[in-house]
């Protein structure tokens, strides 16, 4: 049976992948009593008087939405609210196993960016936080910067920031091994989407000055046909020599190349156009840019890839459940800047510099000091 | 320590009276492919070719959200989105512990009606049913009622129809007992909010003929002022005669008095003229209309209230779990009134010829039978 049959056997055999469970028991008068009426009134009266008691006697204090459109799924794109419940159900189950965090699924039978937003703030009360998923661009920035001047606890969309901090982490101990400098590197990165555009910023905040975006028309430049508000935004950062050409003519002389698009879209003679000791974040999934090995033969030196079954992998979990769960604890009200690359920054850290090598420059995903670090390096800049 | 402060207590220790948790552990590489990418994919393309598919491979078929606005709460009155909280959590609670359903607390910091509905509409993908709780009246006919047209998922509000259910089936057993009969007996409901209209509604369907509405201005008929839009319609159907006057004199020569208003406001005297064998249901929390020994003393034959210290406790959680147990196993479209009947008669009939008595009418809330009964009489009117 392969992987994809099983899968299926058994998410039929689950009937869902979380529950909700009762965490007070109610087998007697008096429970009933203390749980639910009339003693309930209690702390309904207390959190009436003061609003910030909610975190003291609810969920709301380590509880968190995974919340998609459905427009955007893993790689099967616009399939729908419906469709989408296995991912974003699978999410929670990171959320928990991996943060302790309680998350529930939320699918939107919407895709209109005010719907979504209005709907996101009238079911806030109940969270303590808001993770999007699996919303297509350029709405999903749209969304998320409205319900963070909206909402009064964090919002953060995975795709973005989960994806780019750990892009981020793995950068910072690449460029400890190929000896590099942020201000001189030439980044790449292929998808001009979600992740794309959040890991250009991430980057530029973290102090990279050589970034070129491409999509599947090549560069990005301001002249560029159909570019969205945000790539229109971006482009005041990036690819300031307003290069034009093909993703082969931006990979000439670069250091870093980050794909997040599509598989075998990178040749290996494009890789043997960058400058030595390069670095490729080959990320489309299951099948990457370019595979590994063909990437080595080319002569690039450190590869990572979305894979588990590869050296190097780039996987949102190590990021998501200790950027919430510092978040929760610290009683944040939104994931900075700062917190973000306060997370790459512990993440890199995990990897000493005895362990350090070409084809280990991230922790993996089942470390169990990834949570910890991120959560503490949050909550160090919550003010 | 009072029930009260252990109360409090209580809800600062459980920060939270549910959890969310994984049904399927994530420790390895294999079981994140399995549950998460790339296996989850698969479970996806199903739902997306058949949408029905959702409630084979996700939490769909086995959870509900119970859903406030804050704005009806116990009988704290409009206390707002986030004070409503420990109740919509105690309900989750009780779903969970009665009848095995996973239920999540949503509180919607809106009370507008439209806000509310489209709200409901666009987070109804995830879910199995939907529990409305604590939405002041009139305002949750409207909710309820265009819900229902737009949902193709059971919509329930607990408050009127919970009650109403429970209600029902203490009047048939006490009716067993004085041998009256419903086209006889003369019905008088003091409170003409959610729960006092869902009981008339309840009743006339059932076939009972003479039924008087009574609010704080005494009983209810067409020229009454201040009438809302359902208390309009309901007139169509009780209060033929056309009777005015207070309370009081809606209560002489009635045969069953329903209370679902304010402590202490029938006296005995008003118990007195009613005719013999009188019924009362004075469900006023924690207070109720009338003291049962008072109301005995008065010549009062049987006495329910909502206190589980006093006999024949009218109490919601001998329907709701066993409704939506019912209606999700069956996979309902609606809660019908067939389904509601039927649900009152089977709680009725739990309760044996040798066990009733005056003092008996309902079975217990921790009774384990309740809730199957319930659920196996609703399934059965499922088409």
């Amino acid at each position: 049976m392969t992987t994809n049959e099983k899968a299926l056997q058994l998410h039929a055999q689950w009937e869902g992948k979380i529950a909700t469970t009762a965490k007070c028991s109610v087998t007697s008068r008096e429970d009933l009593a203390l749980a639910y009426t009339p003693g309930v009134a209690e702390p309904c009266k207390v959190i009436a008087a003061n609003p910030e008691a909610v975190y003291q006697y609810t969920i709301k204090s380590n509880t968190i939405a995974v919340i998609s459109d459905g427009s955007a799924v893993l790689g099967l794109g616009n399939i729908g609210a419906l469709a989408a419940m296995p991912v974003m159900e699978g999410k929670c189950v990171l959320f928990k196993e991996f943060g302790g965090i309680n998350a529930f699924p939320i699918c939107l039978n919407t895709q209109d960016t005010e719907e979504i937003i209005q709907t996101i703030v009238h079911i806030a009360p109940a969270f303590g936080g808001i993770n999007l998923e699996d919303i297509s661009a350029p709405r999903c920035f749209e969304i998320e910067s409205r319900l963070k001047q909206l909402l009064d606890i964090p919002v953060f969309h995975d795709d973005q920031h989960g994806t780019a901090i750990v892009v981020l982490a793995g950068i910072i101990n690449a460029l400890k091994i190929t000896k590099k400098s942020k201000e001189d590197c030439r980044i790449v990165i292929n998808g001009a989407g979600s992740a794309g555009i959040a890991i250009a910023k991430l980057l530029l905040t973290y102090g990279f000055l050589h970034i070129i975006l491409c999509d599947r028309s090549g560069i990005l430049h301001k002249n560029s046909p159909d570019l969205n508000w945000m790539q229109k935004q971006i482009l005041s950062s990036v690819n300031l020599e307003e290069k034009t050409g093909s993703l082969a003519d931006a990979m000439k002389g670069c250091d870093i190349f980050i794909g997040v698009s599509a598989p075998n879209i990178v040749s290996k003679e494009m890789v043997s156009s960058m400058n030595s000791d390069s670095i490729l974040f080959a990320m489309a999934n299951p099948v990457p840019e370019i595979l590994p090995d063909l990437a080595k033969q080319a002569g690039a030196r450190i590869i990572g890839t979305g894979r588990s079954d590869f050296p190097n992998q780039v996987n949102n979990v190590i990021a998501f459940p200790g950027i919430f769960k510092g978040a929760l604890e610290g009683h944040a009200s939104q994931i900075t800047e700062d917190m973000k690359l306060a997370a790459a920054q512990a993440i890199a850290n995990l990897i000493s510099p005895e362990e350090l090598n070409e084809e280990n420059i991230l922790p993996m995903p089942f470390d169990p000091r990834v949570c910890a670090v991120v959560s503490d390096a949050v909550k160090r800049y919550i003010k």
